[in-house]
Order: structure tokens, then sequence, then C-alpha cells
């Protein structure tokens, strides 16, 4: 078995930094073949057990399917439904609801599995916290097999694998492609692993990538300096602007997502359509909606041009239903090739390269 | 692919309309056939995505085994419950609790499986509203693979096929067999999808059809027109009765199920068995308890009669304990032939005539 | 089909008295030879239905990879959760949330599957209640297939046979292998079920056992009564003691677990660490807080003992961290065999001796 980038000796799949920029478009490759010429039963045998510590449709389902699909099985297990509460944190007397520690869970369920999948939501405690990520980095520490993200607090990295076959397909190459990732309103802050996991991922791609996003709402540093560092890898590139149109002129890719600001309290609950007071700053805030992406966004865009989005989405609040009922819209395909982007990095976790 | 009854190239049993009488007689037929003689790995290959908007016991694990014993598989997903809640309405901004449209999750999942299968109840607003059975519509509207019903607000289809493959096997025949309906208390008012079911299969199987409620719980027009076509095709007949008695003389069937009140929203509540009090109206409430089966309601009924019911049933409340537990009750042979009914119906889903 | 111990013609599971001694042993030769050897597909076409009444990560994540890994699978129902509420009692008028009896449910999936597990705690009312064992008792006396305990109000066999197990692997053999139950503090009163079959399965395993509790936490008499026959036929023994340190002695293993008082209502809930208050009562109990197993408890004890626990375990109140990440413990490797112990046990039930 060959060795992962992050120098252990297990496939473990959790940050496009455990890829790197080939093994990534080695597995875009991988998934564009599997997908014309199916694998048949490349995972028989393969047991994986995953585990939701927050809600999911596309993922559970689709990487289900991959497993079952291919041969092997899965197990789904639901954190604080029907199963005990995880402890991640280390030196606390555990008196109160948790009743387990990450410590015995995580190497128990790999005696069992041949690789875990884990689903954990950002705490929305800051950024530096997500970027340390505790939950999933407790299960890559504690787990005597490989461990896939299925989205942490930092990443979604087969989202970003999915989006990056999509551009792909739709445009016959990723390097070169302009791309625009825009935020969008919301009723809530959300959190950051998807534009996270669509910038890193499209750099690693070699796109030519331009974020928008209104002051306040920068990504974090340690992910822009990552994105940097791929693009130049890549022969991509990535730019910043607060200007929506600008970013979108001549762009390929309107890539819609919210999520929370940066700093900001007042605006870590974004934009709430639903509360209209007399306030300045709530006023500032409302402006933002303008930000939600409609078929006049596409103007200035190139003519090919598609929306792009993780799901699920709000429609008339974070992209026009309009302009989702559209052809513009490749939201579908785009998750359909989570399948796809599943069945390729699965493929490499449980038969290597 | 053959066309199914209801126009569209997919074949979809949502309702009993998609099959038409011919096609549910045949269905009958496959599911009598495959009972002898198993059909082995007829579902090799194939992936069922089932969405559960409302509980199940015998619905989830008798498609669940239906599919795994056909050497498919399955995935099993409940709305609000590790997964988002879906929105099924258009034209209103998603600023709520549901996060999710049908719009996408529905296309969504048709991507990863073969065949969705839907469990959601009526939302108990009014017959017409039933009638159009908005969630299960969608469903149909926006998946690119067939729709299959595992109980919506008209109808539970498979239900309907499972009962009358019971029929057939005690009496032989389902044609020209007498089988009463007869509403029965409960402690509130329940959907009319399984007494609709039941109404349209007989009628389908050519059944001696006798329907007793008591004044004020009519079944929908839409569905008791709809019963009397299919008894004209199929060579049965269906009556309806208030005098309970006389609907079980001679029948062989007496099938118990509590519904809520046609129109009385006084009556929609049933008959509350907990919190007498001194109403008039209560009173005429209380005197529905006469209705529910016990021993002595089969007196009149034919030596050979049975007990049927969908389940779950509640004992001594619905009907009484001691008739469910006397060799009278075909309940568990009913629910068993659940598994047989969906063999037949996934098979033909999957493979066709 | 060969009887089980029990008198039933089906090969039922549930308590060790189904089992027996030499039975119970032979299982554990089979788990053994099993583990060297893996048997591959013998569960195929095996279908399990799953029923949990509580919580669970290892025995459902254990259960449904023995099937899934034998070529079998599993259908995973949890009661309350997405299924009906059920009813076990008899002669109530149902007009309560339970909506479902066990009297239809049980022998309804006995019909889709070809065994039933069930996971069912104790109600806390007492211990001749835990006797009974109320639920479980239905499913064996309503089912058609056979029943296997997840764990119920009296044992937990599965866990025991782990346990059995874990022992023969670090040790050799269990007979003369002298080993320690011991009981640790908790922040509430736990059932029984699991010292219970770590006592009954060592007894019946030949095992030299001790039993160390504070006074008033006595292990019900019907258990130690079982366990002392079960020690006269293997050549094991037991003994009691309120002597932590004594019980230790020399001993090889250290079995940790916390369980409620026998009858005094001021200790059911046991150790509460988080409100101390400046009552006598209380400072008894805050005593007990020396029960937590530490690594100067294994000062007495053998060179080679190590620390057992069935997991999940409260770190730093049931079971000292430090002790938990040493090499001492066994925990991991335990709850590894509870998929070994399982296979067994499943092979037996459906392939026989």
């Amino acid at each position: 078995m060959s060795a992962s980038k992050s120098g252990s000796a297990l496939r473990h799949a959790t940050h496009l930094s455990d890829l790197g920029v080939a093994r990534f478009n080695a597995l875009l490759e991988r998934a564009a073949r599997f997908k014309q010429d199916p694998p048949g039963a490349h995972l028989a045998g393969k047991l994986l057990g995953m585990v939701f510590f927050n809600p999911s449709l596309r993922t559970r389902a689709s990487f289900e399917a991959v497993m079952k699909r291919g041969g092997g099985d899965a197990i789904v297990l639901e954190v604080g439904n029907g199963v005990w509460k995880l402890e991640d944190r280390d030196g606390i007397a555990m008196d109160g609801d948790r009743a387990e520690h990450v410590r015995e869970a995580v190497p128990v369920l790999a005696r069992y599995c041949d690789a875990l999948a884990v689903r954990t939501f950002s705490a929305g405690v800051s950024d530096a916290d997500d970027d340390r990520d505790p939950v999933i980095g407790a299960f890559k520490r504690f787990s005597t097999v490989p461990v896939v993200s299925m989205e942490s607090a930092r990443e979604h990295p087969c989202q970003g694998l999915a989006d990056m076959l999509t551009v792909r397909e739709r445009f016959g190459a990723t390097r070169g492609t302009p791309v625009t990732l825009t935020w969008a309103p919301h009723i809530k802050a959300l959190p950051k692993a998807v534009p996270d996991s669509f910038l890193l991922s499209a750099a690693a791609a070699g796109c030519e990538v331009r974020v928008a996003h209104p002051e306040g709402f920068e990504l974090p540093d340690s992910v822009t300096h990552e994105a940097a560092r791929y693009a130049r890898e890549s022969g991509g590139s990535v730019t910043y602007t607060h200007d929506q149109a600008a970013a979108i002129t001549g762009t390929r890719v309107v890539y819609a997502k919210a999520w929370g600001a940066a700093t900001e309290v007042g605006l870590r609950h974004a934009v709430d359509t639903r509360k209209p007071k007399a306030d300045p700053e709530l006023d500032r805030i409302r402006n933002l909606r303008e930000w939600m992406p409609t078929a006049a966004h596409f103007q200035r865009a190139a003519t090919d041009a598609v929306l792009m989005h993780c799901l699920p989405v709000r429609r008339d609040v974070e992209v026009a239903a309009a302009l989702l009922d559209s052809p513009r819209s490749a939201v579908v395909d785009e998750a359909g090739n989570r399948f796809h982007a599943q069945r390729a990095l699965l493929d490499w976790i449980f038969n290597g390269d």
C-alpha cells in the first residue's frame, strides 16, 4: 500500500493536502474514465463505516451507492441518533451527555470496517478552529484504516472533486477555464467547507479562479495561501474581488455559495430575509441580497456559462428559482458527479494508484 | 421499456391508475407464482432509494427484504431525521426550516438509484388535497427513474396488492368473493389511503365489495367513482351502507380500518376513548365504539370468514384483542404478503411484463 | 434443525441458558477458529432483522459487519425513531403512544427475516423484572425465527462471548484463569446486563472468577446462583468480596463495570461527580469514587494483567483515562472480538453445530 501525501501509511482523504495536486488531477481522470466505463465489482468485500455528526442527503446516498454498486457495502451510524454521543476533547472527566470518546469509538469501528467516512460540520467557533478540524483529525489519529471526509469543518473534498469533474465535462478541460466563486445570501451563517474546497480544487485543477464576496466575508488566509500554492503548481490562477459583476464577466462557471462572515459578529447571521427592521447595519446586510444570482447576472458571463451549487440550495434566497429551473443550471449534473468522483476516490483508497 | 398506463415512459406505481385493472391482476398472478417459485436474483444490480416522510415498520422491512433477497439493495433516507427537510411547494422563498426542494432532491436521488420508493402521509387538509397527492406527485414529476408508493395521501397500492393476494390465497380467487370493508374506531382521525386502496384493489380484482361506515365517514367521491369503473371492468361490484351487520352478513373478509370523518370537524378526531365528557356530540361519537370488530361480529359472516387489517392495529380500540389472537385473524399472513406483492411489483418495474 | 437447550425448536440466543456450558465453550472454539480462518460466505442468503429499543455503536456495527461480510445482509429498525413505538404489555386498551403491539410486529418481521436480533435495556424497575426480561421474552414467544440478544434487561450474551474470547486469546485458555469483575463509579445507575453476562460467561468458561463491589451493589441472586451452577459444570469458581484490592491480587483481568445498587434508592443514582453536597450519605457515595480503576490498582495484579471493559466507558469517571491509554488496556481488542464472537453465534443459528 503506497503512502499518502500526509506522510501516514494510510490513504486518508480528508483534505486536498492529503492528495496533492498530481493525485487530485489523476483522480479526476479516473472519475471521468469510470463514468464512461464502469469498473464493476471493484469494491468487492469492502465495508465502509459511515459516521454522521450532521445531516446529509446527497453525500449519504451517493457514498452508499458507490459501495453497493461496486460490490461492497456500507454501515451508516448517526452520532446522537441511535448511537452514543461522542466526545473528542482530551483531558476532561466524561460526566456530561457524551457517553463515549473517539479514542475508543474510532479504533473499534476500524476493527469492523475497511475504511471510515465521516461528516462533521464546523462548530462555528473560528477559522482557526476549522483549520484544526478537531473531530476528523481525531478520526485520522485514532483510526487504523483510511478515513475519508464527507465534509468537515475545513473542507468538503468530494464536493470539490465532483465540481471539477463537472467543469471538465462541460468545457473539455479544467486548466485555464475561468470559474467564479461568488458569495450568496442566506438566512444564516453557513460553514466555509464548500467554498474552501471549491477554491482549493479549482486551483489544483488549473482553473482561472475568481472569488467575489462582500467586504467582511473573506475566506481564511490559510485556505487562500494554500490555493495560491496549488495554482502555481497547476498553472492556474486565483484572484479576489468585492465586485461581483467584474468577477462574472467572461466566466464559464458561476458557483454560488453562502458562507458566514469572516469576523464581524453582526454579520455571522448574514442576511435574515424574514425580520426587516429599521437598522442601518441591517440595511447594509439587506443590500447583500443583490448578490443572489439570477438570470440577469449571466449577461456578462460567457455564452455557455453554467450555474453550479453544491446543494441543498434555498430557492429565491440563495439563488433565483428561475435560474435553477433554466438550462443554465448544472446543479443536478454536479450532484450526480458526486457518485463518480467518490467512486474514483474510494477505488484509490481501497485499490491504490 | 414499455410505457405505463399513466402515459409516461417510466413504470411508476403510485396509484392503482398507474397500473390499471389488467396489469393489477397480472401482478397478483406474478406474486402468487413467485411465492411458490422464488425468482432468485431477479433484482441483481438494482438499487432502490427509499424516502420516508413518515414512520414505517412493515413497509420498510418488506421493501428492504425484497431488494436484498432479490440480489439488489436499498438506501433508506428519513426526511427530517438525518436528512434535510424537503420543500415541495413552488413559488415561495425558502427561508423556513425546509432546507432543500424536491425539485433538486428528487432528480439528484434519481442519479444514484434505479427507482425511488416514497412514503408520505396525508397532510389532513382535505380529500381534494389528498387527490392531488402533492408530494408523491412531485416525485413523479421530477424523477427520471420509476417512482413507487410506500403509501401516499391518496393510496397505499402495495397494501392493496397484498390484500388481494391474501384473499386469493384464502378463497382460491378474488372474483366474486364477498369482502367487507368496515370502518373502526380509533383515538384519532387516520388518513384514508388504506381504505381507498382496499376499495380500489378489491374492485379491480372483481370482488363483491361491501363498504360499511357511520354517517359522516364517507370515502371520497373521486375514489368511489374510480372503484365503480374498476368493478365494471373486472366484473365485481361495490355497495355502501351504514349498517355494519348487514354488510358483514355472508361475507368472507371483514377488513377493519379506522379513518377520519369526511367533513365534520368534530369528527375528524374520531373516537377519543380517553376523555369521556358529558356532551351529546361526544356521546354520539362514543356510540361509534360499537363498530369495533369482535368475535361476535363474525356470527353473521361466512363460516370461513377472516379478519384482515393493514397493521399497525390498536388492540381493544380498533379491533378486539381476542379476535386478533383467534384463528379468524389473517393479519400476519396479510402482512407477510407485502413481501410477495412488492416482489412482483418491483420485478415489473425493473424487468417489465 | 437441532433444538436449542431452551426446549424450543428454534436456536434462540438471548440468555446463556439458551446455550448451556458445553455449547458456550464450543462457540468460543468456533469463534477462535473463524478468526484464524474466516468462513467466507457462510451466511449467504440470510437476512437478519435488527430491532433497537436503545442506542448502540459496537453492537450495531459489528452485527451488520458479520452479516455483510458473511454474504448475508441486515435490516436495521429503531423503535420510536422512524418505526412505530411498540407495546409489549398484554390486556390493555392501546390508546396511548404505542401504536403497535409486539404480538403483531414480531411475527410479521419473522416473515421477512431469517432471524431477529433485539436490543432492549432494563426498565430499571427491579431485578425480578430484569429476570422476567419482558420485551425479549415477547420476541421469543411470538417469533417463528430465531431471536438473538443484542443486550436485554438481564444479559448481554454476545458481550460475554467476546469477553471470554479475549481472555482465551490473551492467556491461552479460560479455564482456571483468575479474572476480577470490579464495580466502578458512574454518573448514573447502569443496568446489570453486562456484569451479569461477564459473571455467567466467565463461570461457564471455567475461570476463577472474583467479583468485587461495595456493599449494596450485590448482583441478583438468580444470576449468582446460575453462575455457581456453571462454575460447577465447567470446573471454575466464583467468589464475592467488598475488598477490591484483595479481588485484584494476582488476577490477570480487571474487568471494570459500573452498575446500579441492588436495592437502596439513594444509591440507584450511584456516584454523582458533578454535585458535591455536605451530606453524610453522599459522602459515603463519593468515597466510592476510589473504586475507579487506575494504573495503581494493577500493582497487586499479575504482571500480564489487562484491563477489560465493554465500552462505552466514561474516562476519568468509570476508568482512569491514563489506564485506558496504556498497554494494559485490552478494551479495543475486546470490542473487536464482538465481530468474531457474533460470527460464530450467527453461524450456529443459521448453520447449526
